[in-house]
């Protein structure tokens, strides 16, 4: 049987490969300590349950296709309170933000066209933006710089006739980079300049730590054309599993062509909808202290991270991940080694290494992204071990 | 900006072209009877809302990207009571019957691929395909014929060297149509010989009235490679804003590429997935009783249709749809004027015209589908204001 060439061009997921040795590490008795994964283990607020409890009527009917108006209401309430005003019809409410990526890259992309993304960058927008026939078009950066990208030489030394979109991971997976409001301003700019999309994947928009403003590219209403935001409950409110996202735009040939896969796929889940409209309810006090909780572990982590020689890392400015180099060969290697042969007193530590992050062949060898979603005193226990871990390794 | 070409080739939701003239007639007082949707009006088992309420976990987490085991286990529980038996990795959890369709496609289908459909057909499988950069070859039926499709001679005659699947929509939308045994065996066998993939679309499996045994294209284990299940709980349970419905293929190559889309869009809703298992709970009274209802509605509109005069329709032997050919010059034009200009005591109707179902330009243009998910008493009155109308457009 012959199966599509785009799909054939996709991997699966990266951190699958470790999984096998996690489950014998298991077996073997060890205690596995998670960084790898992207889950917080913050509690999603209760108004989420209570609206499922509540809801009454007899029949789970399909929702709307562009989305349910109680949550559509919800979500332009929320980016008012930030100084954004969207239309209802500059949303799409979607099947995570997952789903608003693949609705939007299926929209702009016709094979051999180009994506700029930053790398590192999210390995899943390798089989979204694949499975179009498209291809990421990376700009490098490095431990050394932070990760720092918004440079526009290096974006322009990016862009081409196939060119469609730059996607803005802000705050960044894997990297924890935030944007100056000078540099969103720029990259907006550059957006412009060149006819280009600019996708900003925020997920992680509460996740800032220096007392800063709430950020969006939403702000800037003189790029509605260009502008498209890529939001999420997932992290915002601890409900990953709700799956409900939405499409952002003010470019409405855009949500025109994207409402086409909306009604497509029919609707987006009922009960996830209404119960999303309710998280965002809760107030500002919650937003505060899961910040404050994060904070604490990213200054827990990086305090760790710079008592053990040889790696190089910045202190992130949001998001829950840190990347940084390690003093090994490679970080691959080092993660089988730590479930193979590795324990203190039973204890051992998973992380995502780095080089599934890139594009570029050879890049991240010996970088890992730490997800510091564990408790403060896991997350100190977890990052002991990684400082064994390296010292056992080398000392092989 | 430039779009997509694939996109642009699609077209939004024939349905919608009808909304405005609806939503006048609705604020000109009218009372519109809706044959337009395949929204059952069937209570949602309590066994769904009981389970959303017992969910107990803190977090709402990410599920499994290929399901979760609770839910696997009771669609192979389900299987098995029909005597079809399937692994856990035979089963992909999606979200709703669409996922796994886009899905399936996406992994199946190049550029100038082709797809055999017997139309008329459900019409969002044009976006679904057409999105993949393929088409859809349609088999001609006819009201005249009662929408049959399974003949040898007419799907080898849409066969060429870009063919790569079959679907047969079993029972099917928008026709009613049911396969015999001996049918699905024929089809089977086709795809077999000429090496494609045989899709069943089999969402109204349970929608069958004349006491048979309930069938799947699955039964077919000598075809392990070609054939593919398609399952939702959207109309078995009267649970379509549940959004859950799965992929069944014991070709492990096809399940291996499915699980990369899977992996890139994380998981299907968590709730909506514990619920749908509890779903498998409802004892065979339930469907019985569904059953009955949908058989006494069919046999309403049946009767109604029959004396309707040139009417052309079969008693359709499963869904709960039917498809009819009306005395009308263009169905389309007469359900404009049954809103604007047609009511019988402050009272019209809608139901889906023909021409959006077909591919084959020029067909279907006097037809119209009736979806009968409305109470008896409502249906009668429907059906009435139909001749009522037919008579009265005939005569202006």
């Amino acid at each position: 049987m012959k199966f599509s060439s785009k799909v054939k061009k996709c991997a699966l997921s990266p951190m699958r490969k470790f999984h096998p040795y996690a489950v014998a590490a298991k077996e073997a008795g060890k205690r596995i300590y998670h960084l790898n994964i992207g889950q917080p283990d913050i509690e999603t607020p209760p108004q989420y349950f209570e609206a499922v409890r509540n809801f009454q009527l007899p029949v789970l009917a399909y929702a709307e296709s562009p989305g349910m108006p109680v949550l559509i209401k919800a979500i332009q309430k929320y980016y008012g309170n930030l100084g954004m005003h969207f239309a209802e019809g500059d949303i799409l409410i979607t099947t995570g933000g997952s789903e608003a990526l693949q609705i939007v890259f299926n929209c702009i992309l016709d094979d051999g066209d180009e994506v700029i993304i930053p790398e590192p960058f999210y390995p899943n927008y390798n089989t979204m933006v694949n499975t179009c026939g498209a291809v990421i078009h990376p700009v490098c950066t490095s431990p050394e710089d932070g990760y720092h990208y918004a440079s526009r030489a290096k974006i322009e030394a990016a862009i081409n006739e196939r060119t469609r979109a730059i996607v803005c991971t802000n705050p960044g997976n894997p990297t924890g980079n935030v944007l100056t409001p000078e540099e969103m301003r720029m990259m907006v700019d550059i957006a412009k300049e060149h006819g280009l999309f600019i996708i900003g994947d925020e997920a992680y928009r509460e996740f800032v730590y220096a007392g800063e403003p709430l950020q969006s590219l939403g702000e800037f209403e003189d790029a509605a054309e260009n502008v498209v935001v890529i939001d999420t409950v997932s992290k915002r409110f601890s409900a990953c599993g709700a799956r409900i996202g939405c499409i952002i735009s003010r470019n409405r040939e855009l949500m025109g062509e994207a409402i086409k896969y909306c009604q497509a796929r029919l609707s987006v889940a009922t009960l996830d909808q209404v119960a999303s409209a309710a998280l965002y309810d809760v107030g500002p006090e919650y937003f505060a202290a899961v910040r404050e909780e994060y904070k604490r572990r990213r200054d827990t982590v990086v305090a760790k991270l710079k008592d053990i020689p040889g790696v190089i890392c910045e202190c992130p400015r949001g998001a829950f991940y840190i990347m940084a180099a390690l003093p090994v060969d490679s970080a691959d290697e080092f993660q089988k080694w730590l479930l193979t042969d590795f324990d203190d007193n039973g204890d051992t530590v998973m992380f995502a290494p780095g080089e599934s992050f890139y594009a570029t062949p050879g890049m991240g060898v010996n970088e890992i992204r730490i997800a510091y979603v564990l408790k403060q005193k896991d997350l100190e226990r977890a990052m002991d071990l990684l400082a064994l871990g390296i010292e056992a390794y080398n000392k092989r």
